[in-house]
């Protein structure tokens, strides 16, 4: 694709940095600079490595340090800043003056904390000049394919590479975001946390991330917008290039105002911005969980061109509540045509009726070639546009589902093909320690979220029971 | 508690059986009575243990076998028939007749079949007399407290016993369900899967299972209830006794289909159940996974005693979703009164400000003692009932949440305490076969569902582009 704005280029030093320099880097464990380093060197970036701090010695980490900004080879790509808020302004101005490109400030104390805080960060833009300013107030950048862990957390240097970028106003829930990807085995593109925006805004890497031929699809996490009308216009100029999805929350009493207190932004109305992200050609994910599965299947190029499933199970209960839910959201199951059901209806097992949803009970579990022929005949159908089978695990049993035969079907027929496939997934050791301590423990905010809203209402509802349901 | 109808003693045979006969036993693998009897004998009931069939030699699985049901002992506690639908109502007269007390029934082909399978199922409550039927057309009971595994999965007869009892209707469901308590590290006391309900109804679960001293939480997944008045009168006369959750889904055009042609159950109007539902003192989960999450809470004794959370965070951004979710819900995060917010304003850190939310920013990530400070002022607030912390997994740094402290405060001050822990989990390597195969794979309905619904929704999106974002 064109890239006229040249901004492939504009942010290569920020992403695929030759060079690295971070400041603040230092050996004690219980520094930021220490993690910081840590994370640069450890993640395995094919570059030079350059510790600041005017207190070190020789080395730093096993690496040559510098007492000084000055003292560095001029042109550095990148550099992380992790030092205090208070003497930001001043570090980043040296390190522009002296050619460097791009920085990641982690730092908070800008334009979250009120007027002198916002003072700062106007401050802070001016001494940047032409350097692209990550943060401040953020976690950093992660580049999977470069090899570039520009955070303060080592661990997320180690993810393997992949298609998906992820920005997020948030670093927590950057993170979260990463996490669930993980855990639905999507590997990750670039990740940028991008903060209080000093002069780095969510349409630059939308843009930028719309060229990049690294990132098949985008998830945007939004708190605030400053410039919206901006951001749509630009966004909706790129979304036509790669599926960009977006997430946003902050629109409560309480959440807004931490959204406010957290990156300076404040949130505008809820139905305007849902409307204006459609407009301008980007998902709308109703939580996160739903941002990563989207993700998930969008990199994988599993989209079906309208709206029509077919849906074929062992296991009634499952489809029952995938229909349920598709249902109230719009999804069509559409009735099988005479031809197709019946072409269908001749393999079925006994009391077995070629509907859609198709229920071939426990005969398709260990016959699983039922699903295959299924499959195959509905997909012609033209207002049929993917399939979705519902298997449940052998667990270790022997049974399985033949996926590589029906991943042929869905490409035959041009429609993708999806599989639930309801299965126990192995325990986290962290969530066993602190629920041994009596600590009921969730492993996503979302979870948290409906447990307490469960609890409340269920507090409320045992107020009113006559022997009451507390002991 | 008193039990004046005798309903532990009447579902005695059913879940703590001194012997069990598994009618259809085989040594053949590619037979139900293989995998049958397999679950029979591999979970470590203690007990006797009878393969039954005709055509058997000396022994099945190494187990002595019998040709008939008139070679057994008479009075056997429970029968679990792995035999097909037509065999099922001469054996059924045949077993009661010899004095057995329960029996489990695999085989579909009765009430969901239409009006031939309906009579065939009258006819089986006939021969059955007083024998506790669990089906037609399920997949089982589950006792882990006595090591009873009356399904054909083999592997769910090594879960750990614990304090959740799961109902459902469906089978599929109802593993479904057992998975995701697993995954929240929660265990499972007894699982009945519980089908066409011959003479065994979801009343009768609930009522035995209210009475069960292994049993502190029930959970129920209903599709559709035969005799909803006797239902919702019978569950609100036991559920002060122990908390009783409910989800069910079945109600919009093709899920109903699904349902009625799965267990012959119509579902009633949905707002009807809904509020019956509360009025009975069920607590009404919106899917699954909030089933699952309240079970765990509820298992814990986690039950605040009012509306009103105080949350804490080193992080805003999972802070902002849980409190945004929370809030449409109609979750209050009271105000700190100025006595509170006083003493905690002493030891925050810099630009944080005494709230609630309260946001630490990442000092109480290395210092998490600002958790325990700022929770244990905060539960002194009356119209605070409980609190959750947010917390970012250290992931092997070395940070990890200090638990056992949180937890004492909570105990102290007699309110629940929560926490927000985002951790990466472990990869599930079944997921990883059938993705490498190119298929998009989910390993929850809703996940699945939710999937469907954004793809849809993007379908119909990027149809109205102007590049269209299909490649």
């Amino acid at each position: 694709m064109d890239d006229p704005r040249g901004i492939l280029e504009e942010f290569e030093p920020l992403f695929y940095p030759r060079s690295v320099a971070v400041v603040g880097a230092s050996d004690n464990p219980f520094k930021l600079g220490f993690h910081s380093l840590m994370a640069v060197k450890s993640a395995g970036l094919q570059g030079e490595i350059y510790p600041v701090n005017p207190r070190s010695e020789a080395e730093i980490q096993g690496l040559r340090s510098y007492r000084s900004i000055a003292e560095l080879p001029r042109g550095i790509d990148l550099f992380v800043f992790a030092i205090p808020g208070e003497q930001v302004v001043p570090v980043v101005r040296e390190s522009s003056e002296h050619g460097g490109r791009a920085g990641v400030i982690f730092a908070g104390g800008f334009r979250e904390t009120g007027p002198e805080g916002t003072m700062r960060q106007s401050e802070l833009v001016a001494a940047a000049g032409r350097m692209k300013l990550v943060g401040p107030n953020c976690i950093g950048v992660l580049n999977t394919h470069a090899r570039l862990n520009a955070t303060f957390a080592a661990p997320l240097g180690f993810l393997a590479p992949g298609g998906v970028s992820v920005v997020s106003q948030s670093g927590g829930v950057g993170t979260c975001i990463i996490t669930m990807l993980t855990d639905e085995q999507v590997s990750l593109s670039k990740f940028v946390s991008i903060g209080n925006r000093a002069n780095v805004e969510f349409a630059d890497m939308v843009e930028y991330l719309s060229l990049d031929p690294h990132t098949s699809v985008v998830c945007l996490f939004v708190e605030g917008l400053d410039d919206a009308r901006s951001f749509f216009e630009r966004a909706r100029a790129v979304s036509g290039r790669k599926p960009l999805i977006v997430c946003n929350y902050g629109y409560t009493e309480h959440s807004s105002a931490t959204a406010l207190s957290h990156t300076g932004s404040m949130a505008s109305s809820e139905k305007v911005y849902r409307g204006a992200f459609g407009q301008a050609g980007m998902l709308h994910a109703e939580d996160l969980t739903q941002m990563a599965l989207a993700a998930k299947a969008l990199s994988m190029g599993a989209l079906p061109s309208g709206n029509g499933v077919f849906l074929s199970t062992h296991t009634a209960g499952p489809a029952i509540v995938i229909t349920d839910i598709c249902e109230r959201a719009g999804v069509r199951f559409p009735e099988l045509l005479p031809d197709i059901s019946g072409r269908i209806r001749e393999f079925l097992p006994p009391h077995s009726s070629p509907a859609n949803p198709l229920d071939m009970f426990a005969f398709a579990w260990t016959d699983t070639s039922l699903y295959l022929r299924a499959t195959d005949i509905a997909l012609e159908q033209d207002d049929i546009y993917c399939a979705v089978a519902v298997f449940q695990s052998g667990m270790g049993s022997g049974i399985t589902f033949p996926a590589r035969e029906y991943a042929e079907i869905g490409q035959k027929h041009g429609k993708p093909v999806f599989l639930c496939l309801t299965a126990p997934a192995v325990f986290a050791s962290e969530m066993t320690e602190t629920q041994s301590e009596g600590v009921a423990t969730f492993n996503r905010a979302e979870k948290t979220a409906s447990a307490l809203v469960a609890l409340t209402r269920y507090a409320s509802l045992t107020e009113r029971l006559p022997g009451g349901a507390r002991r």
